[in-house]
């Protein structure tokens, strides 16, 4: 019995977890769907977003098929084993290929909800908060945990397929081709959306804000529905495909890790080794039921703030994975080292959450000072909200590297070998229990954000709008604190994908010595060097990406004004979906070449350098990119809500005035934002996803990488 | 005569560049100083120069006194050697204290005599440009040639002063104090000056342009003096303290790592073998002569673009180092390998002056993308300038890794034992041989600068501007080559700094297996993080300084308009000197917590960590070092140039209408102009030397390293 249980475990909770998804996506399906008015607004978005996830996801497969025939094709030919070299071939590109589509699948259907969910919360808000924020959060939540689920049932699945339930030690080093295929798809959609949601609304807001002299989200504007789309493409699609490889990566690492401790527990006579192995996925499905607790338990009142309905929700979540990860590493690993290091991780992912806010939210002295630099124009503001976002990277530094410290010294004294690197493998884990409920809090931000948007361009009653307003506040502190959770959780586990890859370089020549990643030697100081470069030149094409596709809708609202006066009158209606088609069309042309680059570059210098100097470019491209991703997103946070500072009237001159809406400085705030956009909602989420592709890919080529 | 020829072409060429130094001092000072209005003025530029140089060298040698007693201390008390721990403190305090003072000296005596060029510049533009060029470029020489010499003499007096004539192979470990008191200095310097030169910018720009409406340069402005005192100490006298401590640290560096194979040699029964010591010092002799040479060739005529005369000179500076490096090696290591790997090192410097104005020079597609963002705004062009800042890392990185890849392959096919390594150093030799010339070109910047105010100031006649204008300009693209050049000289020479710090460990445990870097391991992995991280917090606080400082300056002048209304109307002087003080207070308060942080972690990671975690920091805080202040200097420079393209009249609307100044174009242009300010003249200046500083103290502080 014992030997099933934790398949058992796996397979029911994460079945429990995708049929909690369908109530919930029927429980929102089935709700008011509001005013005539409301639901022409949703369908115009429905509609581009599922035209563009159509697209999108046909180009990213159209390059995952030749990129898995590539992989498979280069396994095949330079693998010196020939015995080996078909399985592997195929079992890696067979894996490949399924990562892409449960990543596609909880992508596609994790959407088609929140676009369902946006107009059902904006009916919702006519009548009630706790009614909002219940359809909002639940729509959040069926990407949430379909992400996590069919992440966890897919590895589970491909690893008894081949053959882990009888040779557990060998299964893992033939999946890690289902983590590359999640970053791959992850990597494209997370750029793609990334690029069209802020071209979309730098165009928008330069052709119309500026230009025109028209508001936000006015139907005048006819790239208002490509930006409301955006939100949902960017922020939610490519969050839950960033996500969901996180966790299949960080499994699959984790497993490698248990492989060297399952050697040992085997020889140490233990009733089962595969434990080691398996503890990953099983802690994994407590979690998510943690999180499932945790959002039947985000209820709010009319009057509390909607952002403490949520925390509740999340501290139930936590409290919960922090038990279960006891009573887990008691049971599996019979050995408490490893609940501390569990906790460690548990209890980053809660100071993440102070940080990001202490950075990002109004009330602290980082965005005051961004809003009072505003006063002296838009250099100083720009130059406060830079200073701002170089600063923020000491904390995550810091934080990360006590963390992962006392989580390796725990596992170091725990008296197993290879403990310490398997702390930090579960600190990770830790960290990760919450995933889902973090995810459906992320999804509440674009759905709430849209529902805003149904709400104002349905010419709602103030008081619908003044509920979506609440919400939307909130969302933007949800979006937010899912950044930092996200890069923070790509710290804490890059260390764990490393160690993995060396093992499997161990595993691949098992009678030489390990793999030393001397830095100071010229090649893998060449590779480290390159690896962090590749951080910056990506940066540099995703943020330029931005700006040409935003300059393609800036030419077709123009031409649109242009040949059709009476659209600025308000008597035509825009050709909203001419729009979105070019938004769609720019963002996939633009995200093809920082995407080959990130998986080019790996492959090209480990064949090219060796695999140790793979390893550098690895290692040391994590550590850049890890820094200039919080870089990134936090300027970009801190901008934004410098802004939302100065038009909620905080801001004052010396003698006491408001400095508002309208006002010199206010200018000055909404430029930062504006250059914060592509750093924070582009550049930096794909730099998580790029992240962890660079430990995915390196994996997955590491036998190329000793050829030479 | 063999065994002294070295350190004679050592000590006649260093002593010939002093005497050139005091011929052009002595050539500058007896020159026309113009009217009695430029002299006024002049005067003003001059005290408020000299007061703050007072005031912060005597701010950095109280901290430097602290500083060397403590690191004597620390060394006496915790070498676990006794016999070696009294010598050992002892000398590498006195070599501190010869560094820090040499350092002063150099930067002492050049900006006075720059500080006495820029009168003489304006008045020789009263006649003729190919005069004012002469005056401007020996005025600028004083400084180049008086650093390098006085690096050179000061390296090469401690080297035979601690026995390096009887004992070569043990001198070059003493002297490593001498390297970091030339760049605990240079810190305190370039931030101190950067920080004063950027806010008394920004300040006076922001009170004077943005409130007053007056013109740059304008005499009413109170704060106008300090500014053109900032573009003195800050460019001048910060970027001659990096250029002194880059040769000093490079030529220690070089010589530790000699040592080892100057034991080889000597088993081979070589008859100098103590030539693989003495050769960086005289290979930098023959790189002054030939700076020399160019420096006197340098001379343009009336009709030719002043750029075209500072260029042949450098190029004949430059042939003249290629072969006087062929010559070099062929004598002293009869080796054509290494002669190679210096050709490369000579070739990386040319490379870098086409890089630099390919990204910052109006010509090519970086800047002119630049400039066309502004058509649409702050944000926009904000954003492209830091597209194209990150985009600048791929060639740094890409030049840089090859170069260093083929000097290494060079060496080490040479068939001498550690080849390889040393070949790096003479690539990074080759590279420096021309910086006298290249630091005269800098210095030329804020003198020509400098006359330009000068001449505003005083109401020269409009010929005389024009001329001062012209090489202003020039001036401009000379200070951009000049930072191109010292962070590449910066990431050629990192990794010799590497290998010298672990030549170094190695000489300090010799019975020990060599140290290894793995940066897989967890306390090295941490140390690499944390380095990386001290990159942006630094770059955050040197950035944030600047405008604190500003803030102060912004507050006296608003003051003193406020006072005493007489001064808008042009009929009372302002009190220049009081904000010259503010200023300089200001400044000297901001340098200290960035300059103590850099010194500070670097120690406590290595005692806390170890040797192997400190040279994570150190080669990972290298690499993210380079690639930042790439960015944030080429950023800036392109800003800067956005901003000129405009003016010069080069951007067209769609109708081919020029869009010039006073457009909303050039207003988001000069936007990012401001925002580049305080990245390419202060953090990323200061960021150069961090780097080295990085290396020095490593080299200093390694025993101690050794004890956990």
């Amino acid at each position: 019995m014992n030997a099933m249980l934790p398949s058992i475990i796996v397979w029911v909770s994460g079945l429990i977890a995708v049929g909690f998804a369908a109530y919930l996506a029927f429980d929102v399906l089935r709700r008011d769907t509001g005013t005539k008015a409301m639901q022409e607004v949703a369908q115009a978005i429905f509609e581009g977003a599922m035209a563009f996830l159509n697209r999108q996801y046909r180009t990213i497969w159209m390059i995952a098929i030749v990129a898995a025939v590539l992989i498979a094709a280069l396994l095949y030919f330079l693998e010196p084993n020939r015995a080996l070299a078909g399985e592997l071939a195929l079992k890696t590109g067979i894996s490949f290929l399924v990562g892409a589509a449960c990543s596609s699948l909880a992508g596609f259907i994790g959407m088609y909800i929140a676009v369902k969910s946006n107009l059902r919360t904006a009916a919702a808000a006519q009548r009630s908060v706790v009614e909002a924020i219940t359809v909002a959060l639940r729509g959040g939540a069926v990407s949430g945990f379909l992400v996590v689920a069919l992440s966890l049932l897919g590895v589970t699945a491909i690893f008894y397929a081949f053959g882990g339930a009888t040779r557990p030690d060998l299964a893992p080093e033939l999946i890690v081709g289902f983590g590359f295929g999640a970053s791959f798809v992850a990597l494209f959609a997370q750029l793609g959306g990334g690029i069209y949601t802020k071209a979309a609304d730098v165009g928008a807001d330069l052709v119309g804000k500026v230009e025109a002299g028209i508001p936000e989200d006015d139907p005048r504007n006819a790239a208002v529905i490509a930006d409301l789309v955006g939100d949902n493409v960017g922020d939610c699609a490519g969050r839950g495909a960033d996500l969901f490889e996180s966790t299949a990566a960080e499994n699959i690492g984790a497993m490698i890790l248990g492989v060297s401790i399952y050697a040992w527990a085997r020889s140490q006579g233990a009733a089962h080794p595969e434990y080691w192995i398996l503890f990953p996925l099983v802690i994994r499905a407590f979690g998510l039921l943690a999180s499932l607790v945790g959002v039947l338990f985000a209820r709010g009142n009319e009057q509390e703030d909607p952002m403490r309905a949520l925390d509740r929700g999340y501290w139930i979540a936590a409290v919960l994975s922090a038990i279960a990860m006891v009573g887990v590493t008691s049971w599996m690993l019979g050995n408490l080292h490893f609940a501390g290091a569990g906790l460690i991780g548990i209890l980053v992912s809660v100071a993440f959450v102070y940080i990001t806010q202490y950075y990002t939210a109004g009330s602290w002295r980082p965005v005051r000072e961004i809003a009072a630099a505003s006063k002296t124009g838009h250099a100083t503001n720009v130059i406060a909200g830079m200073a701002v976002g170089f600063e923020t990277t000491a904390s995550t530094a810091i934080v990360i590297s006590i963390a992962l410290l006392v989580a390796y010294v725990l596992g170091e004294t725990s008296g197993v070998p290879h403990g310490g690197i398997y702390g930090t493998a579960i600190a990770t884990m830790g960290m990760l229990m919450t995933t889902a409920y973090i995810l459906a809090m992320d999804t509440f931000g674009p759905i709430t954000d849209n529902a805003g948007g149904i709400a104002e361009m349905s010419h709602a009653p103030a008081s619908t709008r003044h509920i979506t307003d609440r919400l939307d506040a909130v969302g933007n502190t949800t979006k937010a604190l899912t950044k930092g959770y996200a890069v923070a959780s790509a710290a804490l586990a890059a260390f764990l994908l490393f160690s993995a890859y060396l093992d499997r370089i161990q595993i691949l020549r098992p009678n030489q010595p390990p793999l030393v990643v001397d830095i100071s030697h010229i090649d893998i100081f060449i590779g480290a060097f390159l690896g962090s470069m590749l951080i910056f030149l990506f940066s540099s094409l995703a943020i330029r990406a931005v700006g040409r596709a935003a300059g393609d809708i800036i030419e077709e609202v123009r031409r649109q004004f242009k040949t059709n006066p009476a659209l600025l009158e308000g008597k035509a209606r825009p050709d909203y979906a001419r729009c979105v088609d070019i938004t769609t069309r720019a963002a996939l042309r633009e995200m093809v070449a920082p995407g080959l680059l990130a998986v080019g570059m790996p492959i090209v210098i480990g064949i090219w350098l060796g695999a140790a100097a793979a390893a550098g470019l690895l290692i040391v491209g994590t550590i850049t990119g890890i820094l200039v991703a919080t870089v990134l997103n936090n300027a970009g946070g801190a901008w934004d809500n410098g802004k939302k500072f100065i038009e909620a009237g905080n801001l004052r001159d010396e003698a006491g005035n408001v400095i508002g809406k309208g006002s010199f400085a206010h200018a000055a705030a909404v430029t930062g934002d504006t250059v914060g956009d592509p750093f924070k909602d582009t550049a930096g989420p794909a730099l998580h996803v790029l992240i962890k592709l660079l430990s995915t890919i390196t994996l997955v080529m590491a036998p190329l990488f000793l050829l030479r």
